[in-house]
C-alpha cells in the first residue's frame, strides 16, 4: 500500500515545473480540491487554464452520484470554469459505464432498477438503457405491499441490475422495493461509493456507503462499488479515453480515497492538496492505512503561483 | 451451538403431558407460532387458556420494536386472548430497560435519541426517560443543517444515548440526526434487534437490523442488540420478574432466532413449531449454524389436542 519514498512537496518554481511536466493527463477530485462548498479555492481558475493551454488532459472525478454530468457543468460554470460533460466522471456514471461495459446490458432490453437522486437515472437515459424507481415521486408515499404501484403487476422482469447511492430522500418504499428486486434470482447489484459519510456545511453526514450496507444487509447480496477507490472507477475512465497511466496524476484531497485510487490504479503520480481534510503530517506519516502521496501542496493554486 | 439429543416431537398424550409437566415458564414467540398476520392458528386459544389453568407462568416475547406493550395488548385482545402489558416483552421495551437497568441512566436527567418507531420511546416515557427524535413529524422534512430545529439550538447535551429500530418512516433527516448524536464522546448506542429482515403479508421487507446496521457504518460505532437471540433480551426479562431458566421453556418458529435465544440462555427446554418459517427436515437435521431444539411440533395448538 505504501510507496517507499517521501512525498515531495510543491514548494518551489523548479519542483512545480517538474510536477507539470511529468503528466500529459491530471484527474482532479472536486469538493475539497477545487472548491468548498460554494467557495472556489484560490488560483484554482489560473491553474486548470494553465494546464489547458499546455495542451494538457484534464478530468474531473467525483463520487457524488446525485448529480448527472450534465447538472455538473452547471456547477462548474457558476465558478466560471469551462468543463464539458466529456470531462466529468461521477460515481453514478461510472456505474452506468460499468453496468453497459463490463456487466453488458443491452440497451432497450435490460432494465436498471435505481436506488438514489436523478444523477443515476440520467446517465442511463443518455446510454438508452431505461430504468425504474429513482427519483419516481410515488416512492415517496408510505409502502404497503398490497397497494405499492411497484407490485401492482409484478416486479418488471427486465430489470436485471439494481443501481444503489446517496439518496437524500430515502423512503422505506424505496429500500423495500430494491430488496424486492435484488431477492430474484441473477439480478446484479452495483453501489456507486462506499463513502460512509460526507462533510456538508461544517457537519459530517451519512453518505452512499451507508444506504448501500443497508440495503446489502437486507438482501445478504454484495454489492460491486464504482466510485473512487475502486477501480471500476478508473477502469470506466479507461474505456471512454485513452489514458497513458504512467503519465497520468491523481489530485485529491483525501489520503484513503483519493491517494489510494491513484496508487492502486498504477498511476504516475498523485498530488495530495490540504486544502481538505488531510494535514502535512498526515502526508508525510507513512501508513499501512492509505498510501504515501508522491507530492502534496498546501493548495492546488500553488502549481500555477509557483510558475507566474 | 447443537445438543447431543435428537428432537422430541409432540405427536402422543404422554409427551405433550411431559411437555406440560416439565416447565413452570413458556416464553413465546409470536408471529407464526400464535398467529399468522391476522390469522389466528388453531387450539392457540385454548393451549394459552390449558397453560393459565394450569399455573403456569407465560410472556410473550417479540422482536417487533414498533409497537409498545399496551399497543400489544390490543392486538392479543382482538384475537379474544387476554395478556396483561407486563407478559408482553417487545424488543422496544427490552431496548428500555437494558438502558435503564444496565446503562444505568437517570430518569429526568439523562435523554435518549430515538431512531424508530413510538414502540420504543413510549416504553422510555413509562419509565420516565425523556426522548427525542423517534416519530416527532419534523424529522419527515427535508434534512438541512442550517434549517433543522434539531440543530438551531445545538444538540441536546442531556442525551447519553442512541436507541434505533425498525421505522417504516425512515427519512434522511432522521439518519443524520442520529448520525450527529452518535458523534458525540461517550454517547451509547443500543439497537432493537438485528433481523435483517421481516415477513409480511407474503413479502420479506427491510427490518430492524438493517437500519441499526446502516447507522453503524455511517457512525464507525458498532451497537449492542437487545432483541432475540441476544441474551440481553433475556437478561431483561429476568431483571423483572423471577426466573428458574431450567424450568423455563422458548417456544418459537425460528431456529437460528428462538431457538438460539432458548439454547444460549441455557433455558431448561425449547420448541420449534413447524407454523412459521422453519421445515420439519430443518428441525431434525443437525448444523453448526442453529442448535437443536429439544421438542418440536407441526403447531403450538398440539398441545392442547392432545391433551384433551
Amino acid at each position: 500500500m505504501t510507496t517507499s519514498t517521501i512525498p515531495i512537496k510543491i514548494s518551489t518554481k523548479a519542483i512545480a515545473q517538474e510536477f507539470l511536466d511529468k503528466y500529459d493527463t491530471f484527474l482532479f477530485d472536486c469538493d475539497g480540491v477545487l472548491w468548498l462548498g460554494s467557495h472556489l479555492l484560490p488560483s484554482v481558475k489560473e491553474t486548470l487554464n494553465l494546464l489547458e493551454e499546455s495542451g494538457k488532459k484534464v478530468m474531473f472525478v467525483t463520487n457524488n452520484s446525485t448529480k448527472s454530468r450534465a447538472a455538473y457543468t452547471k456547477k462548474f460554470a457558476s465558478f466560471g470554469i469551462k468543463a464539458t460533460q466529456e470531462q466529468i466522471f461521477t460515481s453514478g456514471y461510472a456505474a452506468a459505464v460499468y453496468v453497459r461495459d463490463f456487466l453488458q446490458l443491452t440497451p432497450g432490453k435490460d432494465k436498471v432498477w435505481v436506488f438514489g437522486e436523478t444523477g443515476i437515472s440520467e446517465e442511463l437515459k443518455l446510454m438508452g438503457i431505461d430504468s425504474l424507481g429513482g427519483a419516481d415521486p410515488r416512492l415517496l408515499e408510505s409502502f404497503d405491499p398490497e397497494t405499492s404501484p411497484f407490485l401492482k403487476d409484478g416486479l418488471d422482469p427486465a430489470v436485471t441490475c439494481v443501481i444503489a447511492g446517496l439518496d437524500t430522500k430515502i423512503s422505506y418504499h424505496k429500500l423495500a422495493m430494491t430488496l424486492k428486486y435484488l431477492q430474484q434470482d441473477g439480478v446484479k447489484f452495483v453501489g456507486t461509493n462506499v463513502d460512509s459519510t460526507f462533510p456538508q456545511k461544517g457537519h459530517i453526514l451519512p453518505g452512499a456507503g451507508s444506504m448501500v450496507e443497508s440495503i446489502a444487509f437486507a438482501a445478504g447480496k454484495k454489492p460491486v462499488y464504482c466510485g473512487k477507490p475502486n477501480q471500476n472507477m478508473l477502469n470506466s475512465i479507461a474505456s471512454v479515453m485513452d489514458l497513458d497511466r504512467s503519465r497520468t496524476c491523481m489530485v485529491g484531497d483525501r489520503l484513503n480515497t483519493d491517494m489510494r485510487f491513484g496508487t492502486e490504479g498504477n498511476l504516475g503520480g498523485t498530488l495530495l492538496v490540504l486544502t481538505g481534510i488531510e494535514t502535512e503530517e498526515r502526508a508525510l506519516q507513512k501508513s499501512d492505512e492509505y498510501p504515501t502521496p508522491k507530492y502534496y501542496a498546501e493548495k492546488l493554486g500553488d502549481v500555477y503561483e509557483l510558475t507566474h
